[in-house]
């Protein structure tokens, strides 16, 4: 049996172990194998069980092992599974989270279904989960948990030792520092667990203390980003307006946030708009939400298009231009797209802001300049071989030479003005690069064209 | 003054100031304004400089503070400033980086320059740094650090005291575990801090050992990401095919290398190939780049569109057919593209894999229909408006129809097929998509109208 036979009958039985064990109702069982397996397999398996035999796993597992399996699947899944178990399990599965992972479940559930949940929790942790919700998921109070290591700064170690027992009787993660917080709760030192290992029992913490810096509750992923860049440390305190400490954000939930942004991105440059799309999503949801991009998108091509109909007399005197059209439209959306990545890329690195979109405008015109003469000498040649006429080939060759240097610059710079007018770049510069692209694409060879007929036929 | 004036001022201050002290020769007042500002501030005003102030600047900072800077800057840059150091201070600097870092860095240089400062660096770096080289970036090996805190399992708490003290001395970072290691040096436990700081001094730290689970040098990025996954720690420790610890593995080295990978995806499926762009580098260099990619490009390009001469009596008879060959390949291209994007999507979450080709397609064309049949139908009904053909309008709705459905089969199954070959799926799902969705959807607006001919006049 080679090898990939070996993973493919493995994943079929993994699949049909799962399917019996639920069909059995066999709770144990299930947790029993779901331990032993990779998060890939079992993403896998899952995927390939049926909807009911998925709610029906999940709601034979406890809340604990629920929650770990859950955290596997993407985000937009795990939700839907949890909203389809009952309510009292649901409740049990979300407590089970960290605060920041429960919170950022009920925010993209339908309000009531949330509602519910939260109604059929423990009140005290309902409330630390509701605050969460309050923030945007985007900032640092939204990616924070409530949980954290703080005294009061008069502690001494033996204080510590003893919450630490008792901690560690309960299976708390361990603590890698922890943080010394003043009469108001705000945070006024860091303790390393190292240097505790290193003091008697007596020694108060803030003998020991280091400088500690906190993030705001509405810091964004990038000032998270520059704070674990500068501190090698698991988790960055959490503070308020009023510099109270109020969370931590764990370094894996930033890096988590950000790849889910950079993902969101790259589906909706390509098209995806309106949410992750998964296969195993309806059929009616992926169709409408595609489609919602998709219809804009049409209106925007006929009006481009229309272009043409306006030089229809120039196309049926030479029926060959007919044929350059759709590879002018191609090259310089090609061209024009590797300018958005480059932006898109620059605007993530921090190393352009929109006020920059002259000086971006002015690097990418000359890049423009020397692809635009090396493509339209290519299609020049090519037509001049095709058709035998030197004079149609300057026009198609020039028309792509401008027409790639109109590309660059708007792929360019779009990226740089949408974001200064607030929109999604990565939403709405794919369409606009496109439609003036190819109406100047059209405009130009049609034009120029026109301006040479009476050589042409 | 508005915010944005103030916020333009002040980096125009720092840029003058960061020139003004690089002239100067004024290497310490250099670093302490380069210590008072954010990474992101940092790369904004570096970039702002000249490519030899640039130099200059580095070439002030002492090896440590050089290090910290050149972190900032994408990886191209930072190595393109080393190289261009006297030799002996880009050993320096490389030294200053932990090892993994170093490793990378010269293994992006020429290698006769990686070699002459290899050959300058102290020689048990240097050959910690060679040994790093040797493993491909992504796996664990070529992320690794050789740092680490590893004791043999008969050593007692207080021995790692002693050891502590002693680097704490020389500010080394505190641990927040560490490994015991048998006689031949393979890991065997691992001990949290908290646990030591309840022991006493003379406790065997294997009385206190928990199971550690290693990755083996050659993990892939996912492995990496599964094992972090699963423990809250900030190292994963790498061992050998024997089974030996040879170094360590940083949660951030493995963010960054996944961040680097996707960031990589993106850019090839945009058309930047050959290693990251930014406008910074020389324009014949990025023009070159793009060139290279927009060269296949236009080929297929040319290749597609010579289907449209192949009908070119039917363009003639019908001439507004020529308005309706782009509409039909730029929306057959948006479809395609959604569906690379779902399907590159569900590539990196596992839930696909090559194998799945045929559901993936089903899966496309359920959608497909649906969609086609919508934007098929709209671009009848525009067609007719404008032509008062209905004919006609059935005709380009019909092809548009039928092409979307090819485009997301295309688009859904040729990633994966693409990596059953062994061919990037980034790079090649583009060229592939458009030329052959092209060709179809030419053929079908071309082949219905001349079939509907006698009707369409």
């Amino acid at each position: 049996m080679s090898d990939r036979d070996a993973v493919v009958e493995r994943e079929r039985e993994v699949w049909e172990k799962l399917r019996g064990l639920t069909s059995a109702g066999d709770g144990q069982g299930l947790q029993t194998l779901l331990e032993s397996l990779e998060a890939s397999e079992t993403v896998r398996a899952i995927f390939r069980l049926g909807a009911d035999d998925q709610r029906n796993l999940v709601s034979l597992l406890s809340p604990g092992p629920a929650a770990d399996l859950l955290e596997d699947l993407p985000e937009a899944h795990a939700v839907d599974l949890i909203e389809r178990q009952e309510i009292g399990h649901a409740a049990d599965i979300v407590e089970a989270f960290s605060s920041d992972q429960g919170a950022d479940l009920l925010s993209e559930m339908d309000s009531d279904d949330a509602e519910a949940i939260l109604g059929e929790m423990i009140p005290e942790i309902a409330g630390e989960v509701r605050e969460l919700i309050s923030y945007s998921t985007d900032v640092a109070g939204g990616l924070m948990e409530i949980e954290h290591y703080a005294y009061p700064k008069a502690a001494t170690a033996s204080d510590f030792l003893g919450d630490l027992r008792q901690r560690r009787k309960e299976r708390a993660e361990l603590p890698q520092r922890l943080l010394l917080i003043d009469v108001r709760g705000r945070p006024v030192g860091a303790v390393e667990i190292a240097d505790i290992l290193l003091a008697d029992d007596d020694t108060r913490l803030s003998s020991l203390s280091r400088p500690v810096s906190s993030v705001l509750a509405t810091a964004s992923l990038d000032e998270l980003d520059d704070y674990f860049d500068r501190h090698e440390t698991l988790g960055a305190p959490v503070v308020d307006d009023n510099g109270r400490l109020v969370g931590r954000v764990r370094r894996r939930a930033l890096y988590d946030a950000i790849a889910d942004r950079d993902q969101d991105d790259y589906l909706k440059l390509q098209g995806i708009v309106g949410g992750e799309e998964l296969r195993a999503m309806p059929v009616l949801t992926r169709s409408r939400r595609r489609l919602s991009w998709l219809s804009i998108n049409i209106v925007l091509n006929i009006i481009a298009a229309s272009v043409i109909a306006f030089f229809q007399d120039t196309v049926s005197a030479v029926i060959a231009l007919a044929v350059f059209l759709p590879i002018v439209s191609d090259m310089s959306g090609c061209s024009g797209n590797q300018a958005v990545a480059v932006s898109m890329r620059e605007l993530t690195l921090g190393i352009v802001q929109p006020r920059d979109a002259l000086r971006v405008w002015w690097q990418e015109v000359s890049v423009g300049l020397l692809n635009g003469l090396a493509l339209g000498l290519l299609l020049s040649i090519a037509t001049f071989l095709w058709q035998g006429n030197p004079l149609l080939g300057a026009v198609v060759g020039l028309a792509l030479a401008l027409n790639t240097i109109i590309a660059v610059s708007i792929g360019g710079t779009v990226p740089l003005l949408l974001k200064r007018w607030h929109a999604d770049p990565a939403v709405a510069s794919g369409p606009v690069l496109t439609t003036i692209t190819d109406m100047c694409g059209f405009f130009l060879v049609l034009g120029l064209a026109t301006l040479a007929l009476p050589w042409l036929i």
